[in-house]
């Protein structure tokens, strides 16, 4: 068999056995993964049309319409990390041609920009400083003046820190006959979130922030309207891994194979939202809460400032400024080589000017809060 | 806090423990995983910017590298399973109004053309009935009467059991100025592959199948005539997450951030990587053939016969016909049911028609063989 060819040595090469570092993640994301999420994770596999496997898809779907507080039909997990999800929004809610307003108050909204810009979208901007919020009016007058098929949000602004409050903007998107969109990836299973209340058609997160899981299975939902403007497209969705109109029958009764799915990183994602459910949505979110203000009372007594203030501030992602001729990075390298710490430096517009601490999932702890308060005392001297 | 709004807990329900059944999995993908992956699965998370993962993503861009005899700069993998990399390919080297030739002699030459259509290509197709190959005459007529920018080709098809041979087509593909894309999703790692000397400027896998991985992270690779198209391209890719002009810049030097990479599958795949390159191709590809050439003898002696002749079928996956009068599905069923066996069913022409049998990575174990033979034996009585 293939004689003619001989097999060439030298990228053969044999690295060390896998030696992983010890490090806290309180950085944007990943987090460190709950020891019980990491066990589901190394079960053996079976197959992906499995009727065991069909039953942890079920159980998936149900598990994240209590964590997200939707009834949605259509809620599943992408084969993919958060920004595959947030794809999935815009290649299935997106028709060529579609004004689609995204708010932009930091990076991801950016990312927002770029991707609905690739599947055709006329997009708009409205823009905000890097650390505040959209006010309802403010939001009102670019649906006026934009008169928009999709407004595009970011709940919980990862590159700033900031949570966008969205009571009220549901209600305004159906006034304006206008889909909303709604980036949850910083603010799943941390922050409190009410989908079906607040009017939210399509929306997706990620696995390795507030789930406490690892990164590689996203949570997506629609709601029956973003479905009813799916089912009428008259275009077929421009992504293929991500077609919901083909994914729906794999998740769905009809059990029609179409890829095969990450099958541990699914087992992974049911024992996360396992263990969102068995603390409670309530319990969880007290306790993103409080562990973030002891973060932030603790960082306020070193005479350190918050960039966001406390009405916007997310529980579970702080940007802290970065003081007077101190530099970011050589802080965040040194928490990591004498800590073992990892926190995140700015990106963007915030890019040397902030730090970044996330506080997420099994990382929502005290014990972090205390041991990240000392270590940067020390560092900062 | 939200304080208007109240906590639904109709869908909070709480599943059993997880209890996944000890499947032996004899199928199409995915395979049971090597112990040693399963463990690196579960290694702690470290950040997407560590520098220790930083070298892990290095490790498996060599270890690719060697597994598919290539020296391709751009070897890396897609954040997805199989058909991620398998949109990659098309998103990346596929302009709108291209005229791209596709090889369809079973279920995945379908895909390709699905997901080239969706890229805006000029989709021509060669067909043949599914268990046959192209001819290397074949293959010239086309590119002859088509004149595509790219050809496409399934190099293991894993609904027929068909090995397209390669030899000498990247040439044909240099006569023509095209590119050649291979899909080698059951053939990496199994069946002889010489991505280089053949002459392939697109390829794609998944890890499930001969690597003896989880699925979730998956091998794709362009040579340099496939990235000066790329940089050359007067359109941007209309895939965000597959972007090959973005995703080089964070697994080359620059190290700039994309998206949160699946840090432990990248773990696990190392790991599976690292396997073959212990092993060595030689032994792997030779391992991979006694087996199944074991399983064919076994099949020939219960008078059961194989769909593909032998000069093309692949050691990784072979169909067998389904006697007359034979309910595939249901001894399928049994097997699973009585033996916790899975193996496959036929897919589109051929439903109803053979049974697949994959003997892949981990998995390619004289024991297997024995027990599926015997298992057989009794179930068809």
């Amino acid at each position: 068999m293939s004689a003619s060819f001989s097999i060439q040595d030298h990228n053969r090469t044999l690295p060390p056995q896998l030696d992983v570092p010890p490090r806290l993640l309180l950085g944007p994301g990943p987090s460190n993964v709950h020891p019980r999420v990491l066990s589901a994770l190394s079960l053996p596999a079976v197959g992906h049309l499995d009727p065991y496997f069909l039953q942890v898809m079920d159980e998936i779907q149900g598990l994240l319409r209590y964590t997200w507080q939707t009834d949605n039909p259509l809620t599943l997990a992408v084969s993919g990390t958060g920004s595959a999800a947030m794809e999935a929004t815009l290649a299935n809610g997106v028709e060529p041609g579609d004004v689609v307003l995204v708010g932009v108050m930091g990076y991801f909204g950016h990312r927002l920009v770029d991707m609905a810009s690739r599947y055709g979208a006329d997009v708009r901007k409205l823009m905000k400083p890097w650390g505040e919020a959209f006010s309802l009016e403010e939001l009102r007058e670019g649906l006026e003046t934009h008169r928009p098929a999709i407004l595009a949000l970011v709940h919980a602004e990862t590159s700033t820190g900031v949570r966008q409050p969205l009571e009220g903007v549901g209600q305004l998107c159906r006034d304006y006959n206008c889909l909303l969109l709604v980036d949850t990836v910083t603010s799943l299973g941390g922050v409190p979130i009410f989908l079906d209340q607040w009017g939210v058609d399509l929306a997706y997160s990620c696995s390795q922030k507030g789930l406490g899981c690892p990164p590689g299975a996203s949570p997506f939902t629609m709601s029956p309207r973003a479905v009813e403007k799916l089912e009428n497209r008259s275009t077929p969705v421009k992504n293929w891994y991500l077609d919901m109109t083909l994914l729906t029958k794999y998740w769905g009764e009809q059990r029609v194979y179409h890829h095969t799915a990450p099958i541990n990183m699914y087992y992974a994602l049911r024992e996360a939202l396992q263990l969102v459910a068995e603390e409670g949505l309530k319990n969880r979110w007290q306790r993103h809460l409080d562990t973030a203000q002891l973060l932030w009372k603790g960082l306020e007594e070193m005479g350190l400032v918050c960039h966001v203030k406390e009405d916007y501030r997310l529980p579970t992602l702080t940007t802290v400024r970065v003081p007077e001729g101190v530099d970011a990075k050589a802080v965040a390298q040194t928490l990591m080589k004498e800590y073992n710490l990892e926190i995140g430096l700015g990106l963007g517009e915030l890019a040397g000017k902030v730090w970044r601490v996330g506080l997420m999932g099994y990382n929502s702890r005290r014990e972090n809060v205390v041991l990240l308060l000392e270590a940067l005392k020390q560092v900062l001297g």
